[in-house]
């Protein structure tokens, strides 16, 4: 009779039950509790039947009034029990509890909000409980140096090298889980972070972070910035003393609710089995992941040791993972979301990915065009040469004295002077311009570069261009310019109807190149 | 007796004149016209006393009608003719003139908005009349080929190659003066493009560009996103047959109203001129020039010939330019803009320029922090060691169980919690914190990560921060996170006073890294 697996024997176990897809199988301990597959264990800390709040407070300030506000507000719809040995009357309705021994029902997992220095004790009373995971929220752990280290050594001694309890950071934000918007009657989640979110889309992004704040602020920026864009998880894993992105990864490979991984790491727990997860993901038709690392340079590993206790990984090695994995990488907190945000509209819409990265644009400015056109260079892209078919339909409706190119960029603007002299509607001359070059073979998408202005509402054609866009089985980026109020106005038109727009032509080629990148690496259809 | 100078003779006679000093040399032609110096025609085109627009017109869509309302509407000063022999009735209360031959008074500046066609027509007339200057905004010249290039080299003889009257153009969005704010009493300008602004603020900024969506709906996006910063011209140069960069950033450099110059193009004129007058520039304390090049690749090529009809230079030669000129280089319209800001701000607010670049940060978030430190990497700047003196008050608010950095990165969060934890107010903390970094000698600005969040506010103290931040000698650059409404409420306080913050980390360092690049390249205390 085993009396405790070590985390590597159940490892083992774990990677033979994949091999022999015995996806059921557990393991049973002496008492009683189950040691969870990865896969499950994720599993429980994403969609818990019921959990506690440890130093749960009826003071504003605190993070354990806003853990419990979050989950209370957002309809989480399992049990929430609150434990707090100095606080008196109720929360929401609910008791406080003196210790999480005092719940009779089962708890599956405890969120820690406690100073550090309270943990220890309280974990020996989670593993007695029978409690499956904690979030530790706490900070002052390898990140402080020596004391935080024997914070760390006591907590891996208590939960016998996590076998006894799995846990998620400590230094974390909490983990998030959206089952549906905040505005809808369906408004549903798991949020057991302390940033409160009032407004939340579901959707197909998981996000996994090394950074609390990307779990927090910087998400709660993101969601108000592009109020259309959906979430389905936000994991922060802190300084993943125990789970990590290798496990959180490993899940979201198998949850077909996710379609786009975002992920910010500060070090990587197993390079070699992040590689392999990250290729396997290039095997799956629905599967994106992108990548930021904090960390690479020297001032930057000074930094993330502070942080999150991470020690200083060779550049080599983090740019070698980066290549093996074929992951797309990313540059900054911003660009991870807006990659994000590509993706996920082209899973979510079922447009065709580029292959081989030919555009066309359609512009209201030589200057923007000329720049775009060094960027497509810049970025792999090309602009190819029209059809016949297509190069006539523009010598029509364009004005002798200003014919069209042969290649497929398309200053409009003249073909619009020349039809309100004919007294033709501009709409019409938009709508055949815009068929011809979605008609032609050669084009895979298209730039579309317009001028905003609430004087010149009849010239950009914003209504037919959606509607053209919307059917269109090729991606139509957008990048706009003018009256700020009216580029707003115009922004929020194209978001309602999940068409994406940058704040820079370098963003709208970038975005439109990661497209063509991610073809080449899947087998994408 | 000499008949007609050629273009070629005046620049030799110009030359002498630098030379040898001789500011107020002008030379007298024989039927009465002054050829005048470069700078001299540049200052009539952009503070003219008299303007005629040749096109004008009452109809609401026409390019003249939006002219005459730029120059009426924003209290231009100086005369306004209105000329087209098929209008009639008044337009704000002029009358309309057949033929530019009708005015009786001189005329500075012709603004022509007319077809192409009637352009070598109509410049006689200017030419009869002693007009000193054409704007010409048709396009339709040597961008669409054979019959634009007929066109052209009737214009050339016509005008004597440019000695009988100056242009600006074609193909261009006119000229603009900033003489007040569009909100001041003193609202006041000279508009000659065909885009309207209602929105304007005089400033130390000129920008010279190629494309005339720059002058006019981005110009429009940028006066409107930023609504804080000052412009003092606007200059479309177009097709540059005649004047081209070369006189407008030669006058600029005379102009003490100026101190940045912004500038896009498509074509160098003449490289060695550019490259003397960029370098002469460099050894000046108050001027800063920001380059934006359009058709660098083969592809960008393409599309500027059919833009502004410039024929491709080759990339070496473009980089060559680029390098000896020391410029300040930039990728893109919103980082040309971006980085005159940063450098109007600078010379406005007389801060001084980082030498070294040392910067210390400040956040409230450590992940902001690891990616901010990658970046100083990046682009050259350095976290340097904290003083004695700095460190001691740095360990005095700090809590023990998360002591401060000996490096310049304050994760300012944890002295937050020790504050409140003995009911200190947070202000003071964060007043106490910023002193000691900005006495530090090594520490040249510094770069603020700001958590936004109504809930929060009392923790930002973000009017404090403003306050010290005024009065800094070095420079405070901000990047924000949070709700979207309180990220804008704080940016727009932050644009108040002033204080540049940055929709990305990214951004933020670069545009610290190019203050140290310029303090190199000049001799600026």
């Amino acid at each position: 009779m085993v009396h405790s697996f070590s985390y590597e024997t159940g490892y083992i176990l774990l990677t033979l039950s994949v091999r022999f897809n015995l996806k059921d199988f557990t393991l049973k301990k002496s008492n009683g509790c189950l040691v969870l597959l990865n896969a499950e264990i994720i599993d429980v800390f994403l969609h818990p039947k019921s959990v506690a709040v440890i130093g749960a407070s009826k003071k504003f300030a605190k993070g354990g009034f806003r853990i419990t506000t979050n989950l209370i507000t957002n309809n989480y719809k399992g049990k929430v029990y609150l434990v707090n040995p100095n606080a008196e009357g109720k929360l929401y309705g609910l008791d406080f509890k003196r210790s999480i021994l005092d719940i009779e029902d089962d708890v599956d997992i405890a969120i820690f909000y406690v100073p550090n220095r309270f943990i220890p004790d309280l974990l020996k009373d989670c593993i007695k409980k029978g409690v499956k995971g904690a979030i530790i929220e706490a900070s002052g752990f390898e990140e402080v140096g020596e004391k935080g280290l024997e914070l760390k050594k006591k907590i891996i001694e208590i939960t016998r090298n996590f076998t006894k309890i799995r846990i998620v950071g400590p230094n974390c934000m909490g983990l998030s889980t959206f089952d549906g918007d905040s505005d809808s009657e369906e408004k549903e989640g798991f949020f057991s972070g302390f940033g409160v979110f009032s407004t939340f889309k579901r959707g197909n992004i998981a996000l996994i972070s090394q950074s609390g704040m990307l779990n927090g602020g910087y998400l709660m920026h993101i969601m108000t910035k592009y109020p259309n864009l959906g979430f389905r998880y936000s994991c922060s894993i802190g300084n993943k003393t125990d789970l990590s992105e290798i496990e959180f990864l490993e899940y979201m490979l198998t949850d077909d609710t996710v379609n786009v991984i975002a992920i910010y790491l500060e070090s990587f727990k197993n390079p070699r089995k992040f590689i392999d997860l990250c290729k396997k993901a290039r095997s799956m038709p629905n599967k994106t992941i992108i990548l930021l690392r904090g960390g690479v340079t020297s001032q930057g590993q000074k930094a993330v040791l502070s942080h999150t206790g991470s020690m200083a990984e060779n550049a080599r090695l983090i740019n070698g993972v980066i290549k093996q994995s074929g992951v797309i990488y990313v540059n900054s907190f911003y660009e991870l979301f807006q990659y994000a945000r590509s993706f996920s509209n082209m899973y979510k819409t079922g447009i065709t990915f580029p292959k081989k990265g030919n555009v066309s644009f359609v512009a209201g400015s030589g200057g923007a065009g000329s720049i775009t056109a060094d960027l497509t260079m810049k970025y792999g892209l090309k602009l190819p040469i029209l059809e016949d078919k297509t190069y006539s339909v523009l010598v029509d409706v364009f004005p002798d004295w200003m014919p069209p190119n042969r290649f497929a960029f398309v200053d409009i603007w003249p073909a619009m002077e020349k039809a309100m002299m004919n007294k033709v509607k501009p709409e019409v001359v938009t709508i055949q311009v815009y068929n011809a070059l979605l008609n032609d073979p050669n084009i895979e998408g298209i730039f579309n570069m317009l001028f905003c202005s609430k004087q010149f509402r009849a010239l950009n054609n914003i209504d037919e261009i959606i509607s053209i866009a919307e059917k269109s089985p090729k991606p139509f980026y957008f990048w706009l310019v003018g009256e700020a109020k009216e580029v707003q106005r115009i922004s929020n038109q194209l978001g309602e109807h999940h068409l994406p727009n940058f704040p820079s032509l370098e963003e709208m080629v970038k975005n439109f190149s990661i497209l063509v990148q991610e073809s080449k690496n899947t087998n994408f259809s």
